[in-house]
């Protein structure tokens, strides 16, 4: 079962990757990019076969290592 | 407009990354994960309002900068 997980940071966190890509997409001569965010995907094949399981278990993955729960979200979703 | 895009690597390339958080997953007692992928998503807000043309532009800024077209893949999805 493939499950996919987003890890965005939270809203009011402060993301300097988002804001050097927003940096150079101006360097690059892109106009009116007001914002930028940036997070990970990840993809999980688990040979679990029961969705929910599979969700719970992901579930269990982020909190324990996926993501960092103070300063990040996360969503799972089953491909 | 709010466009996000994913960027994951392509079929084939090592991920080196994933490669490590499947293994910290099995050293965690996680069994049953058979292949963890990471990708990126970067959310861009645009001042464009025009679906097609912010999608347009997105798609220029993913081959200027945003994705390493000989080994990512990228999409764009409009939110």
């Amino acid at each position: 079962m493939l499950v996919r997980v987003h890890v965005t940071l939270k809203a009011g966190v402060l993301d300097p990757q988002g804001a050097a890509v927003r940096h150079s997409l101006n360097s690059l001569g892109f106009e009116g990019v007001e914002k930028v965010r940036q997070g990970k995907v990840i993809e999980l094949a688990l040979s679990e076969t029961d969705p929910a399981k599979a969700e719970a278990q992901a579930g269990e993955m982020c909190e324990k290592l996926l993501a960092n729960t103070v300063i990040e979200n996360y969503k799972i979703e089953i491909v």
